[in-house]
């Protein structure tokens, strides 16, 4: 199912709780060609870029930590915050964390690594 | 003042209580040509739309009503909505609203009606 543009609005924390698995994100809206996803997560990823494009991360509960290559940077509920094209990252949480990404549709989670850590792409909530 | 990719986490509502001025947008952040904007609003603005993208709104504080050919929107604290491109629309809040927007670099707050309610463009805080 793709609904380009919904006629509600969308509430973000909400929707991250429908999801039933963790790193799994969904679609809940889109922007021309980007994508609004939210995700639920705990744990740690693993580490990977996006060489084509820059990623933002928005918190909406429990604190994400994104390592960087310079050290880890802590994003509180109501925080935004950038990771710029090509810069190595991982994001983590301690206890869950959920966030909503914005990034061009087509982008994996894993970037360029690949494995199995990578989500299925495109699914909606 | 240009900031491409903050090196700290942008608390949103934060930001935006730092703007003197209400309907005065301010970049808190890129994302590849993308930027994302706070603003203050309370009040009516004025019907306008944005032919060559859609543009996306998130509530901080208070409740935001988008006017719309079909009727009003209204988009609470932690909701966001996508108002399609080409789309009339109007920006309202009874009482303040603390609002973030995400549209492409560039993008006049008036789309092309211009006017007096034209906010200055590409200021950061």
């Amino acid at each position: 199912m793709t609904q380009q543009h919904p006629a509600q609005p969308v509430n973000l924390a909400q929707k991250a709780s429908l999801i039933s698995e963790q790193w799994s994100p969904r679609v809940v809206a889109e922007m021309n060609d980007y994508q609004f996803k939210v995700v639920r997560i705990e744990g740690e990823f693993i580490w990977h870029s996006h060489p084509e494009t820059d990623e933002a991360f928005f918190v909406l509960e429990g604190t994400l930590r994104i390592d960087l290559p310079d050290g880890p940077v802590y994003v509180a509920p109501g925080e935004l915050y950038v990771v710029p094209r090509g810069i190595e990252h991982r994001t983590a949480a301690e206890g869950e964390a959920k966030l909503m990404m914005i990034e061009p549709r087509g982008i994996l989670n894993t970037g360029h690594e690949g494995g199995d850590r990578t989500a299925m792409n495109d699914l909606w909530i």
